[in-house]
């Protein structure tokens, strides 16, 4: 995302209540590791492997997760840290079932890689908000 | 969901740890619900009130759940319960939205009660993987 | 979709230029074909056989598409008839790989059949818009 | 997306009728449009101006098209020429309503820049197909 838009949506959480204070800094590089997350795993789960299903589930929870922090005006921060729970419980399944074969397969470790750094993301992000809290 | 497809999904389930007795009648209510809000919040996004960036975020986030129950072979009962949890936060914040101006749009009181419903299917589908556990 | 909520996108087309006189009965059974498809093909995209990138794509393109029709307020006539087109080529190209073994999996039949039903869907729709137009 | 990753599909790419000459330049440009498209969009979608359901249709869209290069597997040349076509239609829309306001918002004339990215990445994509045809 260009630095214009971080400013502006720096700008329009200003005004949300217990948001005033988000660190945009963290939550982007959030949104990043999670699109990265969706990318990573929509390229695993064709690799017809077992991981595939988690793959697919962790793809969209990493995409509504990215949406989201890009929709700040439609969440609370209640709402948030429940969805950062809920996309590092898929990250966690998809990382578990891909690093069972990412001796076998090149694609199954770069997306467990993907799905590591995304719940890393996430995990600093609602650190952050905790402490904000 | 026909019959057949849902015959074989049950089925599927018996193989997974953690999964063999789940209420399928509940997460086939469950998924029914989370397809209703989707489409709810979809229309009421469009009606230009403030609640449009709360019912985007539930949109999706009723999607992914939605899917994630097709997909039960890349879950586990843990991240299941994780993903209710964010599903009905986000229900919840775009059934508050909705509510402020219930009185004032017929669309907006629609999307709050799809919201209600599919919390409680939530709900009901969390409670009853609770008693299994 | 429920009946209210379906007059409500009706008045909303009635100031839309181009679509005044779209054909609401036709637009509620393609957006329920594409719902059901993109549930079958969930499904499907499960069950690791070959067709399982296809199926993945189709949910996707069906899930657009569906929403595409829940925001009229988005679409001009032109987009709306070239995103129908994706939707059936993609419909197309999952149903004729589930198809290769329908006689093995009964899921894939289902799926190509629901490929199927959404393309007819499509098809009626922009029958009718091409009728209007 | 990394080397690595681009290296693999590339590789699988080289098995599918068809497709062995796709130039992965131009589709690793083409995705990258697409997901920065779905970003700006999805924030547009956010300012409550009239753009909103255009640049949610849009967003929807280039991120289904960003998807569905990322599984070519389960694609023919036909369905991707026709859901570029599908995807420079939504982004016409989008870029044309955005435009409509693009001096009084800059998050409009951001997307509206986004969306005219994405058709000449789109549109590239699809020379690029037409001349291996």
């Amino acid at each position: 995302m260009d630095m214009m838009m971080k400013d502006m949506m720096s700008n329009d959480m200003m005004s949300m209540p217990g948001m005033e204070s988000m660190d945009m800094t963290l939550m982007q590089a959030c949104m990043d590791a999670c699109s990265a997350c969706e990318q990573a795993c929509t390229v695993c789960s064709t690799q017809m492997m077992d991981c595939s299903p988690a793959c697919m589930n962790c793809a969209d929870m990493c995409n509504t997760m990215m949406r989201s922090m890009l929709r700040m005006q439609g969440m609370t921060p209640a709402a948030m840290m429940s969805m950062l729970d809920a996309c590092m419980a898929m990250c966690q399944v998809c990382m578990d079932k891909c690093m069972e074969h990412a001796d076998m397969s090149e694609v199954c470790k770069m997306c467990a890689q993907s799905c590591k750094a995304c719940m890393d993301a996430c995990m600093a992000m609602k650190d952050s908000m905790m402490r904000m809290g």
